[in-house]
């Protein structure tokens, strides 16, 4: 494919790599570790994985030892997120350093590509065409589930075939605690196989204390940053609109806050506090609606909201409504068949709770339809179809017209409606991401090289620069705890939403008064490649507010 | 307000200004000019400002003559285009060049603030805040009209009380009509105030053989291309979308056609050639399935369809369709008042000719009702409502079922939709624009200070380095044309659409099968300020293709 000229000029950038990684190390141990919660119950289900020690990588003043060639499998998983290639052209490099017979083989359109033999060998001819670029291209990526058994056994007749010894699945956290049940599996069976696993997501919800961040946050909302700084630019140029604008990021709202502290917009609703603070769908347009006005009696009829794309199943009186919905239509599966399209919402909200119906009544008609009436391939409501930009100014200008009859809101309210998502994960990476996900793939092999399985890649100390972050292995056991899923318990990787009490979400919550009603945009503009460090290589905002002062 | 740290560092950017603007400068005059049609009529309502003789500025070798102060008005009028705040600041040191107590004083939120003699003196504190950054937030922007001759006299009130001798205005075509207008009045009246106007439009559709590009197209254009690239390279990673993007333009597809030469995708659709062929919106839909068909025959169910804003209007019959529709809910607005809005699809099917109902008939429910029902506050239908993207996509997903029934077709095909506008209309101007809009404003100083009117400023042969740039004035009049709107025979300026005939159309009509079956995406990246030539100071392709062999 034709490179445009910057990614021609990438390709010849050299990522920093932190001192550790640079010549001989030598691995240090740390202590056994637990699991998060559930210790006992983690503990059975990883036997011959569960208590393993946090590893730490350190510069040996001995020469270097000579390894023997290794072969490693590669797999990109889930959702794109930027710096994906730079984690295989770092373990690249880490296993070519090993030895130079080395040979990395990608799996391609993700897990499935193991579990059905497909595969590339990674040479250094393609490695080179993919360094520092976006996307996950160079193999694909896809969403099948490494869970059960026959996969495992499956995958593993391609992997003794082609005599690799290790497997790095690149995912967020279903993908890594998926890696962690094969590696359990792998060493139950004395499989020879080692697995590690690498932090990967754009919505920034795999991360603990030892997880600083996933990679691609850092990217993806600095795109969207420089999109809500050009919009809010306009609007503060038009004077005429109100802007909209949801942002992905699954349930968390990790990326809507990280964009709110970039560019300090009207309003940004953060989801784990409207759950926190039990608020309805008309508390949300309430405030948002206050704001609205308070603006206008300033005589300034235009602003930007911000809205985390997982909003609508953190209010809490809607989370019961989907709940019992689900549980509805999966009861009277036969029942509903048989309904005529346009009686089923009768039907529904005959059996449904007073609590739930009066919920649904609530919301606008077309917003109750689609939570009855559209379904996913597995029977459930599809509350990512719902466009909440569009809900939640349709229900402010309503708001809005209410308050003007109470003599409580004099201006004039038009709305225009954004959703960001697709926009930022295959972007290039930032010099942040392409840096540290080079120094994860790197850091990986180094992992490999230690022979140790279950761990995740871990590379801290982020807020500093490149050469200083600190490299080792973290047992995925370790970030686990259980969960009920589809009805059973699991054990998965707990996820990390907004934490009310954390410094990012507390800067902005000091701040957003102030934004709210006067006009205090910033515009990052676009990622920048070549210019002064303080343009080009800053850490997000998420992250330098978690680590400061420590 | 607090700044971004990338608007820091570009305020420090000294902007390249042509060789001829650098120091002393003589004024060429070319021979007298002609209006590109309608000569006699044009001639007649410009008695005073037609026929004058283009103006070309040389580096003189004499030295520089001492100017006298002067006070200057500047406008941003219309839809906001990256490099305002250039034009402005290129402006201001142009008349602190011609004496240092020259003054600058900015109208408010677009041609109404002249009117209504709202305004700011723009000092060297204020400027200096907004160097090479985007937005027009420097004073607004507006779009009222100056048309009335009680607008020109009230406008003259505060020209003169300020001691006004010229008035810049920054706008589009509609803007810079108006402009000459102006100049033809106040020349007229011996008012003594000099207008000039600067060719500013994101559409890229104001330009002809002496305006070579309107600012704030290269900047847009780029945006949306590091979007559409973006997008393309998570569609080639993912191999699961169908990604349709509408772009902004208005009428004319120059942005549509300009990412499609940046990005490559499967699809781009040119309004101008959609009517010159006279395409149905089935031969459009039919045109994009046969497309998905043959890449699904290849394996891949993904791809990349660019839309123009103003297709629809484009397409012959349903431009039949909406004329008549217009008339007829002006003829029958009583009737129309009084009918029950369930009943109205009825009444309106009944008043239009067979034909025109066959197209509403062929259209999906939802658009022909809006098309029936929406209005704007003129009583006009509202084209610009109808999501083109998701009516696309529809209508394809209807199409592809019909040929999967066929056996013409299989594969999975899932759609996503963007729409890109807001989000580049006030980025930070590229390189290109930084230093065009510079020398807009620059020369139109210098056009003030030679003492003409009806101009437009004129900054020439882009495509080469700027210092070789070629800069003058260009007769406003004789850009000129009669046109019919709303119902009466009015002067504008020729909007210019893509030309069939023109390089950067032929280019991509040459290389699109190509890239339609195949996977040919180029992933742009964001703008870059601060690397190397090849990256940051390269014009759009529109330009080049253009200026080929020129």
């Amino acid at each position: 494919m034709k490179k445009s000229a910057l990614q021609k000029a990438r390709l010849a950038y050299q990522p920093k790599l932190p001192i550790a990684l640079t010549s001989s190390l030598k691995m240090v141990e740390g202590k056994p570790t637990q699991s998060v919660a559930d210790q006992e119950k983690i503990k059975e289900l990883f036997p011959n994985t569960y208590g393993l020690p946090e590893l730490r990588f350190e510069k040996d003043t001995a020469s270097p030892k000579g390894g023997k060639p290794v072969n490693v499998g590669v797999i990109l998983s889930g959702g794109q997120a930027p710096g994906g290639h730079n984690v295989i052209s770092g373990l690249f490099d880490g296993i070519k350093r090993i030895h130079r017979d080395s040979r990395l083989f990608g799996f391609l359109m993700g897990p499935g590509g193991l579990v059905d033999h497909k595969y590339i060998e990674l040479t250094s001819a393609i490695i080179d065409e993919y360094r520092n670029t976006g996307g996950f291209d160079i193999i694909g990526s896809g969403r099948t589930k490494l869970e059960r058994k026959e996969q495992f056994d499956k995958a593993l007749e391609i992997l003794k075939e082609l005599n690799i010894k290790a497997v790095v699945i690149i995912g967020g956290d279903d993908s890594n605690t998926n890696a962690a049940v094969l590696a359990e599996y792998y060493k139950s069976i004395n499989a020879g196989v080692q697995v590690i696993g690498c932090p990967k997501t754009i919505d920034g919800d795999l991360k603990n204390d030892m997880i600083e961040t996933s990679f691609g946050f850092d990217t993806a909302t600095k795109v969207y940053s420089e999109l809500i700084g050009n919009i809010e630019c306009d609007c503060n140029s038009a004077k005429k609109y109100w802007h909209f604008i949801k942002l992905m990021g699954r349930s968390a709202s990790h990326i809507a806050l990280e964009c709110a502290l970039q560019t300090q917009p009207n309003v940004c609703i953060i989801s784990e506090e409207v759950e926190a603070k039990n608020m309805t769908l008309d508390d949300v347009v309430n405030y948002i609606a206050d704001i609205v006005a308070a603006r206008a009696a300033d005589g300034n009829n235009y602003g930007t909201v911000l809205i985390p794309e997982g909003l609508i199943e953190f209010i809490p009186a809607i989370k019961k409504l989907i709940a019992e919905l689900n549980n509805v239509i999966a009861e009277h599966a036969d029942d509903i068949a048989g309904i005529d399209t346009e009686k089923l919402p009768e039907y529904i909200k005959a059996h449904i709770s007073a609590e739930n119906a009066a919920t649904l009544n609530s919301l606008p008609d077309d917003v109750a339809r689609q939570l009855m009436l559209d379904r996913d391939p597995h029977g459930n409501v599809q509350v990512s179809l719902i466009e909440t930009e569009k809900l939640l100014s349709n229900m402010v200008g309503k708001r809005l017209a209410a308050m003007k009859e109470e003599g409580k809101y004099v201006g004039k309210f038009a709305a225009q409606h954004h959703f960001f998502g697709y926009e930022g994960r295959c972007a290039a990476p930032s010099n942040f991401d392409t840096d540290y996900c080079y120094a994860l793939g790197y850091n990986a092999a180094c992992l490999v090289y230690a022979g140790v399985t279950g761990y995740m890649s871990s590379v801290r100390n982020l807020v500093k620069p490149a050469v200083q972050w600190i490299c080792g292995g973290i047992p995925i056991t370790m970030m686990m705890n259980i969960e009920r899923r589809n009805g059973a318990d699991k054990p998965v990787i707990q996820k990390a939403l907004v934490r009310l009490d954390g410094k990012p979400f507390l800067k902005f919550a000091d701040q957003r008064d102030k934004w709210a009603v006067n006009t205090c945009y910033v515009y990052p503009g676009p990622i920048q490649y070549f210019g002064p460090a303080e343009v080009c290589d800053q850490p997000s905002m998420t992250l330098k507010y978690e680590h400061e002062g420590k």
